[in-house]
């Protein structure tokens, strides 16, 4: 019975060729892509479980320990040494299904969600390791230094990439991803809400692709301040679309939602507070981008802000924040706050609720968010 | 639009006869279920929420707080004069969508999930009344007692009621529900993961009922020792059920279980760590016999025990360390423990782990447990 479900697993895998990212006008799968994406799920758990534990083991030996900003919560600093790039246990285990199923269907399909997972994964190891590196353990500038070892000692200063780096690159994989979204895989459409028929929208797929991709990666970074609370979200906005995807028949959708999510609450094991590793710009980056991509493939992305809600919100705290800080400052000369710190789940902090209390609340909300937008997507 | 959904939401509503609690042979409702069922969820996500505000007032006002067993972890201490019988909340809510429900569709189906709600409600709502009564504050005893004030003083003294006396009510219960269960909506059978077919049982299935229903009731009830952990365990068996009674085509299924889900999700709220209200046995009986209830209704109980799966590995932690004790101290005269105190999750509390740890530990092997069990009811 296992060796017929098995079968039927692969052959099912094997017959999807490439026309299925092309979005059916809401038709349901069969029933036996739910027990499929279940499985994968259960599989990508026990993949980040598995190997959740070495890579912990090797981060704490190489000291790859996250440096928390010293204008954080007070209450963070003792989170300082926790080592940081958990993100990879995520990554590597999505990487593992998505080449598994691009080897059984010789299907190119998978190639965009594995360009993202490199890319953003990449650019965001890059910038966790380079904020590992003190100030003080670089040499000091000598008067022979070229410009090129000058730019890179500036860049190792900064503990970090700088904001407009990290932007520029999170950018330029937006748009290949935007371009692939809409050249070979020819998408230009979106779903809304109480409209039966996609509504085509031709180049101004590309300017929204790359706004959503990049803005949706930087705003799955920002929500990433407390214990669990990235990991969670990101589980349950893969859930939704991978519920999403089964029931418009988007197979590549079913099993990268389902798998995402299940390698997200792997993660969530060595994630709890007190957490014994962070997901880091490794993680947040590449999930919020992964996250988008998928919601692209359904032409259902329309409704990401809504499913996604938790990071948007934290987003827009910390754009209200920032421009009625600068604006107080232009008009008075004194610059004023909104909340008592940005993103929002700092505010709460100072407010008095608990880490855990706001990582649970915001997950609650997160998960009525999700729940209404699958909802609205099936109006 | 909206207008046009609700109409179609209640005359779906009203369409659905008693005829649906007889389980089809697997064949999924319209994709319009899981509309109902969410936005269901939702309202249960609200009213609880909306509910938890006047209740925590009244119960801090009422001075109705947890006294912590002298014999938990030293950590739980502090927890103690938390006010509880937070299940109120979750009852009221189910309670609420029931009864709208039933008015909507003049079907007697709900009467049975109702009947649950109410009379593990009272039953845990006495035993969470009579654990405030100190034994200090009661008179002493006197020569012109009667039998019948005997039998009251002692039952006070016990603070909160006996393990028997508790027990015995539950089973009547759980008689009652078998019984409603076997005979007027004719259930007997049992799918079998692989079998396509359900399969008859007989007057056999009354006792397995009993016993199944006033289990999990018990085994709930076991659970509930950590902030957050029996109310998100509980959430994520009933939205399995409610998936499951999606996939097989029970209407009253899908509505009850997402919108008890949702209940349990709004109760989070309060009870995140650190808890603001305990759901108490007012919420861990009743919501254990309701969830027993539904998976007979779907005729999938045979993989209830997967679906709770942590609600039963916490009870056989109770009865191998209780076993294993008396045991021992049969055998050589010194009674011996298994874990360092059961049921588990005390156990690792006191291995090192941190209670949100545990927590989170647990709903994660919880969900890949429903994943696992859905994926199964749909070979």
């Amino acid at each position: 019975m296992a060796d017929h479900l098995l079968h039927s697993f692969l052959s099912a895998i094997r017959a999807s060729t490439d026309n299925e990212i092309i979005a059916n006008p809401k038709s349901a799968l069969d029933a036996k892509w739910i027990i499929y994406g279940l499985v994968l799920s259960a599989v990508g758990f026990t993949l980040s479980m598995l190997i959740g534990k070495p890579l912990l083991a090797w981060l704490r030996a190489k000291k790859i320990g996250k440096r928390i900003l010293a204008d954080g919560p007070q209450s963070h600093k003792v989170k300082s040494g926790t080592p940081t790039m958990g993100g990879l246990m995520i990554i590597l285990s999505i990487l593992i299904v998505a080449f598994f199923i691009m080897y059984i269907t010789g299907s190119k399909a998978m190639l965009l969600p594995i360009g993202i997972l490199i890319s953003c994964g990449l650019l965001g190891a890059v910038d966790d390791l380079l904020s590992l590196v003190g100030r003080d353990q670089l040499p000091p500038p000598t008067e022979s230094e070229t410009a090129f070892q000058r730019r890179w000692r500036r860049l190792l200063q900064q503990r970090g990439l700088t904001a407009r780096f990290k932007m520029s690159w999170l950018v330029a994989i937006s748009l290949v991803a935007a371009l692939i979204l809409h050249l070979p895989l020819d998408l230009q459409k979106v779903y809304v809400p109480f409209i039966q028929y996609p509504i085509p929208l031709g180049w101004i797929y590309v300017p929204i692709a790359i706004i959503l991709i990049s803005g949706f990666s930087n705003a799955v970074n920002l929500t990433d301040g407390l214990d669990t609370l990235a990991g969670l979200t990101c589980a349950i906005a893969f859930f939704a679309y991978a519920v999403i995807g089964f029931l418009q028949g988007q197979q590549y959708v079913v099993l990268m939602g389902f798998t995402s999510a299940g390698a997200c609450l792997g993660f969530l094991w060595y994630n709890a507070y007190p957490a014994q590793v962070f997901m880091g710009d490794t993680g947040s980056l590449t999930l919020g981008a992964l996250l988008a991509v998928l919601a692209f493939q359904t032409n259902q992305w329309l409704l990401l802000p809504l499913i996604g809600g938790v990071f948007v919100v934290e987003t827009i705290s910390v754009i209200l924040q920032v421009g009625y800080f600068k604006w107080t400052r232009h008009r008075t000369g004194e610059g004023k706050r909104l909340f008592k710190m940005s993103p929002l789940h700092n505010h709460f902090e100072l407010s008095g609720w608990s880490e855990n209390q706001i990582t649970m609340r915001f997950t609650l909300l997160g998960m009525v968010f999700a729940m209404v937008g699958v909802a609205l997507a099936l109006l």
